[in-house]
């Protein structure tokens, strides 16, 4: 007679009941409430019929009252197909849902705007446009997430321009707001501008190629782009449109060959390939160097690494001083964007949350602190006041006062 | 000199200040919530980023989990075209919006049904099929609303095909639950059964023929439907694919006239046109004769002038007695449907939430009490119940227990 051994069963719920992530997450982390009273008879013929048909006969006459009577001018649609969220990859819409909750609720809680998840069941550009452009008369804006590259810069071109709400992919330009921010911060702390600065930045993803294109029009020195492959310049076939684009305006030193040879002297770092970057290379850039380790939950090196080379060190994690956290942007931005009714999210204004978002602490800038915290109070009043004045600018408000 | 007399000058904005239900609608009638805290960063870790990782990789691995660890499990979208809107009809999606919000805050108040207005900008009906069907992933169960017949019976169609969730079209069958539950009542209070009655419909739109085929599977007597050119028979060539359907099960006296020579002699008249019959015709039926006039805001008949011939009288408004109203049904047929995790409502599930609705009251019946009022907390509980335990007998719950 043999003797098995067998490990004890233990079940996934009860693996799942030890995780407090799990247990946070039962039943789901977002509801919707009634935002006027139901509690009668009067009520019920004011909400709905008959007095909902007079609210419904006049913006049948005066569309733009929609915006004053029904919740759609301060409802955002968080929707994604599932393909690229955080650094899981394309796990489809269904697993995709418990992160475009949690932007909902962060909509909410940090911005005050109402928020609904929408994960879609298609992956066609034009599936995708078409979808959204149908579901747009029921929201105030559009938040982008989580939709792979290069299909998101086209999803998004192209519900800009058939759509008069604001669209904005938040992997690229949430990120970039943050990144612009916090730079500006770190190149002043060090006593530089942003135009004495040469950058690389390692990955041409969504939020790689929005990073480059909004330190661009900051008017940075230089920017180098690397993907998978090397520094991008313009001698390479193997370009995406996008890419090809890029290294045009980028990379006017000519680099050609890896992303660590083309740190050599450079100030800033700015990771956001999911890759690694060795110690030696940090120590290669120029004096006082800065290095955004941004790629999640890995950075590109360890942030105590770095600091013993550069000046300024920031991650994407909440356990390191510094997050790079889109948290920052997003909430301001949309906030500011509805106030105003914008029909659009312009690069001034993204520019301003920016500008903004660095302002709130340049009085108490340190090595530790070039951008607040997520829970600094401060934030989103300042970039969403930001935001809708640069979209009075602009001419793009549909609300010229406050 | 000419002295000219105005009018005083009173803007919209005075004039719709005036209106109750306009200040009631200022700013929407819905709101999401966070429904767990974010206080902290350590809320953040867990709710977002890098918590939420593992609940996605979870459900990646077993798409089933989203059930439990989503919102997905308790929302219902409510989607409209806006091509049928309460009596309006086709004011368009942008003007839809107060009533599916009305609806949404009617599932959350009575049914405690978490639910999205989604007003399309489309209403080919491949288009609307298919658009449906992607945002599907993002939902528990759908409510479409107010699209126009006779699309609205191959939107549903195709939807119940292609998805494993509920999809349930209010118009036709939560106005069929409660004309069903009324009249089982009425039927029980004037000393008849169901099978005992001959009924005439007016109205071969999308909620007279629900009516009618629920009136049939229910076992009653007989049914005569007539549409605007009259009684519907297999004589007419000016059919549609659905009339001509119901012209095969119903009329089995032959009719060809008018609805009100139909109504000579007819036990039951139930009104779902928009019309007006006359006293004369109301004065034509059976003895103990029961009459819906049900069109909104004006009856078919007054209801007072009905009452002088028939012995039960049901209308649509608040203002009169017993009225049939499907916020009745819905929120209990969802509560009921998503609690069982249904993948469809079935045919048996509308029956047996009939059949809960007018028992609620059957101890306490009289002409002016065929169905509970709106705000009767029994109902919603004896509903679910109903739907839930008929869900698990037809074997489409997936949460076999309560």
């Amino acid at each position: 007679m043999t003797t098995e051994i067998t490990a004890p069963a233990i079940s996934l719920a009860t693996l799942l009941a030890q995780d407090p992530a799990f247990r946070l997450h039962e039943g789901g982390k977002l509801e919707t409430r009634p935002a006027v009273p139901v509690r009668d008879a009067n009520d019920l013929s004011l909400a709905y019929t008959p007095g909902v048909a007079r609210v419904c006969t006049a913006i049948a006459e005066r569309p733009e009252l929609a915006d004053d009577y029904t919740w759609r001018s301060n409802v955002v649609a968080v929707v994604t197909d599932g393909t690229a969220v955080l650094g899981l990859g394309d796990i489809g819409p269904t697993a995709a849902m418990p992160v475009m909750e949690g932007k909902s609720l962060l909509f909410k809680q940090f911005g005050g705007v109402d928020s609904v998840p929408i994960c879609l069941d298609c992956t066609d550009v034009d599936e995708l446009v078409e979808t959204i452009a149908r579901m747009a008369p029921s929201f105030g804006g559009i938040n982008l997430e989580d939709i792979s590259a290069p299909r998101c810069f086209e999803v998004e071109r192209r519900l800009k321009e058939r759509l008069d709400i604001p669209v904005f992919h938040d992997d690229q330009h949430g990120t970039a707001i943050v990144v612009l921010a916090a730079l500006r911060n770190a190149a002043r702390l060090t006593g530089r501008r942003l135009w004495d600065l040469r950058a690389v930045v390692a990955g041409a993803g969504a939020s790689g190629l929005a990073v480059t294109s909004m330190l661009l029009k900051a008017g940075i020195a230089e920017v180098i782009v690397s993907d998978s492959k090397g520094v991008v310049h313009q001698g390479r076939d193997d370009l995406n449109t996008y890419k090809a684009l890029i290294a045009t305006c980028t990379n006017h030193s000519g680099h050609t060959g890896t992303t660590e040879e083309a740190m050599a002297g450079a100030d800033v770092f700015i990771g956001l390939s999911g890759s690694t970057v060795s110690e030696r290379a940090i120590a290669s850039m120029a004096p006082g160097s800065i290095v955004f380790a941004l790629s999640n939950p890995e950075p590109e090196i360890h942030p105590g690494i770095a600091m013993e080379h550069a000046a300024v060190v920031a991650t994407g994690r909440s356990d390191f001083p510094n997050q790079i956290n889109n948290v920052l942007a997003f909430p301001g931005v949309f906030r500011g964007a509805l106030s105003a009714r914008a029909v659009e999210i312009t690069e001034n204004m993204k520019m301003a949350a920016a500008h903004a978002l660095s302002s709130v602490i340049e009085e108490e800038l340190s090595a530790e602190r070039i951008i607040p915290e997520p829970f600094d109070p401060r934030v989103v009043p300042a970039v969403a006041a930001a935001v809708a004045d640069q979209a009075r600018r602009d001419g793009v408000a549909r609300l010229r006062g406050l």
